[in-house]
């Protein structure tokens, strides 16, 4: 780390990491995302405000090592007011630097059978993005690709919805997702862009092969350039009645389903 | 249709319906979660907001026997003073009444294979169970049944999150869990309860037998009395590192392999 004190405060306020800046600076909050930061040695601490209650939970829960050096001893209120508006933050709540950038060939190889690869083409709720590091935890996925420009920090809603899985999932934050695709393609992955008009069912994928499963926002879909670059479009099953699966609970049936096929 | 004018005026502004009260005054809003109202023969709909946008979209929309009597032709900011804070309407918003209670037998009878019910034990968060609605009416689910004491109304954020489930997915509002899931036994569904501690894998349940899908909260899990009631515990199987799925992931994913396995 060769940012100093007068370096990094520069950064406040600045819009996430850009290549060569100084990282940014995050709230986090919720006890799940704060717990799951201080126990990431890649994640920088600034501050850790927390209630009471919320200090000993904290304390309990972790080892020694990963406990804080200093917890700022709050009440609620407090707490609420370092926060956007009506942050759920359960009496948790940490300063962070944004985490170092991954790269695509350093996170994604050498590709793997049953590691699959997220990318998430335009997807810009908080929400969903962090239900779906959630999943990818849960289902071991290998990484997560996002478009740098379009997508919000990962901090606030974001990091809470994930439960911590922004600290153990590899992000990479790429220019250009269809140049992702083939950089993928190139390691190895088939690139399934899921598609509720697609022929073939996710469940009928061959999970020998390693995949990168590749998902559009909900109404707009998948890009055509994104689409098009796709080794294959696969489905969900989904009564007609209904349009779509909200898309954090798509990617989630998709992750499981490849699971289910090693 | 028994109540005048007279008699519902009395009950707004009262908790949900319950036997005998004139059914409860609801905000509904967002554009699927309005629509989908609308589209509701069952559905009473006392008044509708929208701005010139969105009325566009839902005359557009909806065909002509759908359409609303009269739609209130608001700014965005008005429509916001008819809802809760921060309430992301989408321009369209709707006053209606409580949909008429549904009955377990009415509408769980005969049980089908391929068709589950869904059993929410103590799940309390809008946001989840109205995204466990639409992945219910996604994967063709016969019905939800929640206890009435402990479920906020089906309205709000719920209704949005649900986008437009509920209106399609019959709910039970149980006063005793436990009963209910007797009650489905008696008629011939199996009771699954989904726990991360379980040894069997959803994806190992015999798909042919008709089933109920019991979900606990998120931490607490099913209540003992619950998970004791149930046929059968199962899991979901997820990486260690991962405490667990988000519930209503966790219904998504379940009632996909369900419907896998017709």
């Amino acid at each position: 780390m060769t940012e100093g004190p007068q370096r990094t405060k520069k950064a406040a306020g600045k819009k996430p990491t850009r290549r060569g800046d100084a990282p940014a600076r995050l709230w986090l909050y919720g006890r799940h995302a704060v717990a799951a930061a201080l126990a990431n040695p890649a994640r920088r601490v600034r501050r850790v405000a927390a209630t009471k209650n919320a200090a000993d939970w904290l304390l309990e829960r972790s080892p020694p090592n990963q406990h804080p050096n200093r917890i700022e001893d709050l009440k609620p209120d407090a707490i609420d007011k370092l926060l956007p508006a009506g942050a759920v933050h359960q009496g948790l709540a940490a300063e962070v630097f944004d985490l170092p950038r991954a790269r695509l060939k350093d996170v994604c190889a050498p590709a793997e059978a049953g590691r699959p690869v997220v990318v998430l083409d335009q997807i810009t709720d908080p929400q969903n993005i962090g239900a779906i590091f959630r999943s990818a935890a849960a289902f071991g996925a290998r990484a997560i690709i996002v478009q740098e420009r379009r997508t919000p920090p990962l901090a606030g809603a974001l990091a809470k919805a994930a439960a911590g899985a922004i600290e153990t999932v590899p992000c990479v934050k790429a220019v250009n997702i269809a140049r992702s695709l083939e950089a993928l393609a190139d390691l190895g992955y088939e690139t399934l862009g899921l598609a509720g008009d697609a022929d073939t069912e996710i469940g009928a994928v061959d999970g020998a092969r390693p995949a990168a499963l590749v998902l559009g926002a909900e109404g707009a879909g998948l890009r055509p350039l994104v689409a098009q670059t796709c080794s294959r479009r696969v489905r969900i099953p989904i009564a007609p009645a209904m349009e779509s699966l909200n898309v954090s609970t798509a990617a989630a049936i998709a992750l499981y389903a490849l699971s289910r096929d090693r």
